[in-house]
């Protein structure tokens, strides 16, 4: 099999739910690059964060940069000449994945708000779809950062001994109440757009609005004070500091907000982020045990490796610390690696220099 | 002079603004407790927070408890059998001093966004005028928690020699990108809910969905993940838990945000708030000489305290210790008090049990 851009799995007929609820043969969304050797256990499975595509990375058949992709390549971290890398588009996400946005082949009707609950379970049941469509029953290791490392373990629990490896960066073992609370707050920017209707917005008049101060909101959590005290300190856009609109955006951080706020808006569709958003919240590791560690204790993966770095506030570093402790047990090799990031939650997409050692190490053995 | 419930002073004619602009005749609000004594060197002037009013604690003529009752009375930390306490309401506010929500005298009609751009020097010569219409000519101490710390350099800058100490409490000399970042944020919520009809909302159509959004955000960034991983963890609120939506507020978090934002949402005036928090934004020490240092320089109090906790994410700690070092000079006593509290920038409201010791050390000399 050529590596190459979106495939897509349906499964063939009903696919329940974890929290209740079924779907009629949702589709996944997949890309691969690489090959998978002949013993096969070469593949490497990553799941996403909240809101990227299958495209990790660049292929000849999607040469656009992918999310990750000074990661997965030839000769990168991940290294597509030695591994089958598997990526999934999240169940409930809007990149060919069937999400809240797709048509409910039993009525004909797009799901909005009718798409039943969504867990991370799911989304991790969505990826074993991936699986078992490409044949592929180990994996040499099961990747995920940031949602997509709650999705990981949900992948462990669920499908235990299936991946020789598991590496999660900057995730946890369920939301503590502020990431919650920054979240949840997210979610009502969009849902008290007036255009969000309930779910029911038109494409000629969505939640543009709720949707950018949202990722504005995400932004901010995203990144750190610090980056942005070095990168902005109170610098100003001076293009609109002598309107005299006091509440023109007049500093730096403000445009640079904007701007990323307005290429975010519209590319995403405003409930599949709702849904996402939320499952983010219900994740809890605990659901699969009488507590986190009884939850943990089904994963048997031989080899882990837990990223973190002490500037994320979303997924601040002592949840990964507590992880990496959490999976230690006898016959499993277990590295906690804190790295100096400044970037806050997203350095494993913009901290490369640091990023790209650490993850090459767990994967050049 | 009785201590007494709230009083006002009319400026006699033009107050003209730090950034330009020009009221005419503003009136600022103030409450007093305690007498001044023969010597006239016992007066304390307390600048506020963003949100509060002058009422900083009860008397006999409104025994409301104030916002820092336990900090200032008979017996607590600014012991008003000593002091002659003096708090005043910002300019620009709208609990009695002249803000957006007031009628400007001239044209009869309510300022709204016709109110020129307010800094934090002009809520410090509103302070002022409260002191020439009171006869104090010198300070036992100025006061400032957060805003009011800002507020309180700019006093002292623009005023020096005035007072024998100052205490500033979880501030800064100038606002970093996350904080504005987030301030900003909370406006656009305010200025986007369509009821604000940029300024010109009815009092019968408040934007109060952009007010509720702007709140939760606020004390989202008052508070600390610490203290709320303790305090709610992933408690659900089970009222709402099985109505079978997706986006109940169904965290324990969510309905603690929902309930306080719900409390202060229709108590503050939206323009009030959007020219208070760009005047927080706007602030720079920097702005009275080359550099902070040089702005700072300007400053002639003897004795310093400033006191900050780790957990600030808003005003957050090394911006207080900078402070701290920046202010020292020969001939001066400059304490830095650093409080255990895990209740974030909040935590001079709430955790009494590390602030009064702190603030009373300072005044018990």
């Amino acid at each position: 099999m050529a590596g190459g851009a979106r495939q897509f799995v349906t499964v063939d007929g009903a696919f329940p739910l974890h929290r209740g609820g079924v779907l009629s043969r949702p589709t996944i969304a997949y890309e691969t690059w690489g090959e998978p050797n002949r013993a096969r256990d070469n593949a490497v499975l990553v799941f996403t964060g909240l809101s990227p595509s299958a495209h990790a990375a660049s292929s000849p058949e999607d040469p656009a940069p992918g999310w990750w992709e000074e990661v997965i390549g030839p000769g990168r971290p991940i290294d597509t000449r030695r591994f089958f890398v598997i990526c999934v588009n999240s169940l409930g996400s809007c990149f060919g994945s069937t999400g809240p946005a797709s048509r409910n082949p039993e009525t004909g009707e797009i799901y909005r708000r009718s798409f039943p609950v969504l867990s991370l379970e799911d989304v991790a049941r969505g990826g074993q779809e991936v699986l078992r469509h490409l044949g592929v029953e180990s994996l040499y290791a099961t990747v995920g950062p940031s949602m997509g490392g709650m999705t990981a373990l949900a992948f462990e629990i669920l499908f235990p001994g299936r991946s020789e490896g598991l590496m999660i960066i900057s995730s946890a073992t369920r939301s503590l109440p502020f990431a919650t609370a920054l979240r949840s707050l997210q979610r009502e920017m969009i849902r008290r757009d007036r255009n969000w209707k309930e779910g029911d917005y038109t494409p000629g008049a969505l939640p543009l609005t709720g949707m950018r101060l949202a990722r504005k909101l995400g932004m901010i959590t995203y990144r750190s004070a610090e980056e942005w005290r070095g990168r902005f300190g109170r610098e100003r856009s001076c293009e609109e500091c002598e309107t005299g609109d006091p509440f023109a955006h007049s500093f730096e951080i403000e445009a640079y907000l904007e701007h990323h706020a307005n290429k975010f808006t519209g590319q995403f569709d405003p409930n599949c982020y709702l849904y996402l958003s939320r499952a983010s919240d219900l994740f809890d590791v605990a659901d699969h045990g009488a507590s986190v560690e009884a939850g943990l204790a089904r994963i048997q993966s031989k080899r882990v490796c837990v990223i973190g770095v002490a500037t994320d506030i979303l997924y601040p570093l002592h949840q990964q610390q507590e992880l990496a402790e959490q999976l230690q047990q006898p016959g499993r090799e277990v590295q906690f690696v804190e790295l100096p990031s400044i970037q806050g939650h997203d350095s494993f997409l913009v901290d490369m220099d640091n990023f790209r050692p650490a993850i090459a190490a767990f994967f050049s053995r």
